[in-house]
């Protein structure tokens, strides 16, 4: 449910908030987290160190309330890919696809997810839960082998993490033909049919709307009541 | 080739090289590397700090010769456990469960590896080589259904990496079931046929005769020997 506000002026607070937001996305892209002082994101976002502390605690939480901010955001455009298909090993290699397509196509998203260590790190609960989900129901229609479905998802979130983040620091060629292949390996490790393989590895994943970043707040909000 | 000394006394050179490399391990195995100095591996060594300076020219450089020489331990071990079964199939799953019964078994062995953030980290190379040339066998016999073996390989490398250490740093059990279901996926990722996989999980890997650490490597020369 989105609630209507008045569009010509967000509230004071809402304002300061979305600059200090887009601050710290700024400078997450920009540097090592661990280099950004506080003082740094004021300076950045134009207010004082004792503004910034009348919104977060300390500049971990500041950034947890951004990455729950930039995880709605890029798992709603998630959901949306998703709902385009209704067979559960479309919907597997879609998302498989997805986060493949977006190293290529949006490369401060990328930055983002591959400047931490997995992807719960820069993604809040990482892709286990939209991925459970699709083991749970793959499992449940006998399309997917899978016995343990805990395991499996947290070696299919890994797996796809570090084949990703390598091939992006080393600035190897993230195409067509390395997504083909590891929807391939994906398919595979979750026990799928040999003869729907090579046919679902192949299916083509759209570029999706997802905003880049730094992404405002005040605009997402905006961009919700387009729907109301 | 193991060259033939004199048992009796090795060396002053060697004597010396040994202490800074145990030392080195007990190290390793106790705290962050970040926060050792060579004051303190020298200290721990009992040997000056120029002493340490004449083996290595830097704290990084004295961990790459530690982690070749436990490197080399390691690998001798996997390989024999290897060459007890013909079966590609069944190498790979005794691959998989190796670091699984490793980790289960011989504690220090596990907080070295998984005080790293891949197993190339404290591994040279990572397990990929091995991994790698029984994928590459694998497919030739097609056993193995993988299209991309390199990739194959990361995947597989980094899932079962992130697998294991999550359940080792959170304490959670590290049994056969477990053991069982992480071969499940592996031996599924790369394709094998769905009726040959449940038996081929079940399939037990011994506890090898891994040297516990730290490893002298005077001791492992000594060792050498009894097979000249």
């Amino acid at each position: 449910m989105t609630l209507r506000f008045n569009m010509k002026s967000p509230s004071k607070r809402s304002q300061t908030l979305d600059k200090l937001r887009s601050a710290i996305q700024e400078m997450i892209l920009d540097r090592e987290w661990n280099q950004v002082s506080v003082q740094d994101i004021a300076q950045h976002a134009n207010v004082s160190i004792g503004t910034f502390y009348n919104y977060f605690d300390s500049k971990d939480t500041a950034l947890m309330d951004v990455r729950k901010v930039l995880s709605d955001v890029l798992f709603r455009d998630l959901d949306l890919l998703l709902t385009t298909h209704q067979e559960i090993d479309k919907r597997l290699t879609l998302l498989v696809k997805y986060f493949i397509s977006l190293t290529m196509n949006k490369p401060k998203w990328a930055s983002y997810l591959y400047g931490g260590n997995s992807f719960g790190e820069r993604l809040e609960g990482g892709i286990s839960k939209a991925l459970k989900a699709i083991l749970i129901e793959g499992v449940s229609k006998r399309v997917f082998r899978v016995n343990d479905i805990d395991i499996t998802t947290e070696f299919i979130e890994s797996g796809l993490f570090f084949i990703i983040r390598n091939r992006y620091l080393t600035k190897q060629p993230l195409d067509e033909d390395f997504m083909n292949e590891v929807a391939n390996i994906c398919l595979n490790s979750v026990g799928i049919q040999v003869e729907n393989i090579s046919e679902l590895s192949l299916m083509s994943c759209p570029v999706t709307p997802l905003t880049p970043l730094p992404i405002s707040t005040l605009a997402i909000a905006y961009d919700d009541m387009e729907f109301v």
